[in-house]
């Protein structure tokens, strides 16, 4: 069955949020949608496009009578909102958020509400190098995954309305611990930017490369085009998770280093076969 | 004006070696092609797919007449494969490679020929993970990029044929002298294989990671289902340049973790926006 919102307030109508409201316009999902945000060019940018039906500068107003808040602010901007905007959001409002770290966001949410919890922290895996309302679109989400907070102190139905919203925009709907999804994202999604990053420049600052470019470069270093602000947010988040798999990471490149320095054929096949064995684990063709 | 070769041995009949024959043969480039390689096997697919005209397990019977020879082996294998058959090449055969490293191959070759020297060093940047004469096409080579040797000791009309083969079966053709490309190619190809192996491992080693798998993670990772075989021999054969690569690599990564240490917010976006813009610098969206 499909779940209903009278009042949604989406706070920050970036890709994500706005792509958000063209969804629940679009299955009728909510019957009225406010949009809030800093920028007003961006707040017109959703009106125009239908994503959402009012818009506000101010977060605090916007989310008065509120059914639903979605927060879709960059990731170290919700801690911030969501103490800005607790007081005047409904005692029977439903939070949640679609930051790609949740450990830290889940915890101060714990602290500053009582049990039982009525923000559900969520990641929805979508979206892509392009940013802005104006690249919204109501099917962004289909297809996609959308990782749900699991806590012991979380209102069951407050958490079923969440899980509801992200099935109803065409997501398929993981439970995931903030801990657990934190340390898993750093290593599949966290430090690959990292990597991505740290790659263009070591070609770049080499001198004219392009000639040298292949399929295997683009792809290794498509995901260096992202945003800046939001790579930074993401890593000042999830600190300990991303030390942590650094460390690991220096550890395999070492080992590949040590074994070209000493012309070790063995050890390098070694080294690679496991690379490919565990690509085949981690990702069905 | 497209060239033409009456006979032509291909040595590594692959899925390079039997789509250079299939591209011959369906453009009438060579009147006959001989496949020589180890595996009766991979011959006798070669030879089912008219990649080409018969098979031979003797590389020295292969070339006897020849006017082209193509080495299409493992890099590993050129510099003895090389040896094996320079006493039974005619003295006016033309040879080449499509070998992914280069300096140690063309120092060879420079060394087991006399000046003007007709083995001109190739490179194609073609193919994909997939191996095998099986998945051999005569278009693979359509829209890719091959780079060639350029060297004064060349013999200028051996070196104008073999640019003249890489054109008529569809690529576009880039001079190169053998230590630029190896340092390039080290930057652009070998090291992002390396990491996107330790990448692989990484994310497979944590646990269950598949929920969290994104297309930032394919992108990153796809390469890493490459056949450590082939990886391990490059690696071995550009050496220098891998070991170089991975040490400014391991600086940056430095720098990433050390901003992530302190929290250190500008200097992170500073570091992701460096990438973001060597990403835009080397890659033509």
């Amino acid at each position: 069955m499909e779940p209903h919102f009278d009042r949604v307030t989406i706070i920050g109508v970036g890709l994500l949020g706005a792509s958000l409201g063209l969804a629940l316009k679009c299955r009728g999902l909510a019957t009225s949608i406010y949009g809030a945000g800093h920028r007003q060019s961006s707040l017109d940018t959703a009106l125009r496009m239908g994503a959402v039906d009012r818009v506000f500068l101010n977060a605090v107003e916007a989310v008065e009578g509120v059914d639903l808040v979605v927060l879709a602010t960059p990731a170290a901007l919700v801690i911030p909102k969501l103490d800005e905007i607790r007081g005047a959001c409904p005692p029977q409002a439903i939070l949640t958020d679609v930051a790609s770290t949740k450990q830290a966001i889940c915890a101060h949410a714990r602290e500053i509400w009582p049990a039982p919890r009525r923000f559900v922290g969520s990641h929805p895996m979508a979206g892509s190098e392009k940013f802005g309302a104006e690249h919204g679109r109501a099917n962004l989400y289909e297809g996609s995954v959308c990782l749900v907070e699991t806590a012991p102190d979380l209102d069951a139905a407050a958490r079923d309305a969440v899980v509801s919203l992200w099935r109803a925009v065409g997501a398929t709907v993981v439970d995931i611990a903030p801990a657990v999804h934190d340390a898993a994202l750093a290593r599949t999604s966290h430090i690959p930017h990292v990597i991505a990053s740290a790659l263009a420049m070591l070609a770049a600052r080499h001198g004219e490369v392009r000639p040298f470019v292949g399929p295997g470069f683009r792809d290794m270093t498509r995901i260096a085009a992202s945003r800046p602000e939001i790579w930074r947010d993401i890593c000042i988040t999830n600190r300990e998770a991303m030390l942590e798999g650094l460390s690991e990471l220096n550890a395999r490149l070492e080992a590949f280093a040590e074994a070209i320095k000493k012309a070790d054929a063995a050890t390098l096949e070694s080294l690679f076969q496991e690379g490919h064995d565990a690509r085949r684990a981690t990702v069905d063709e």
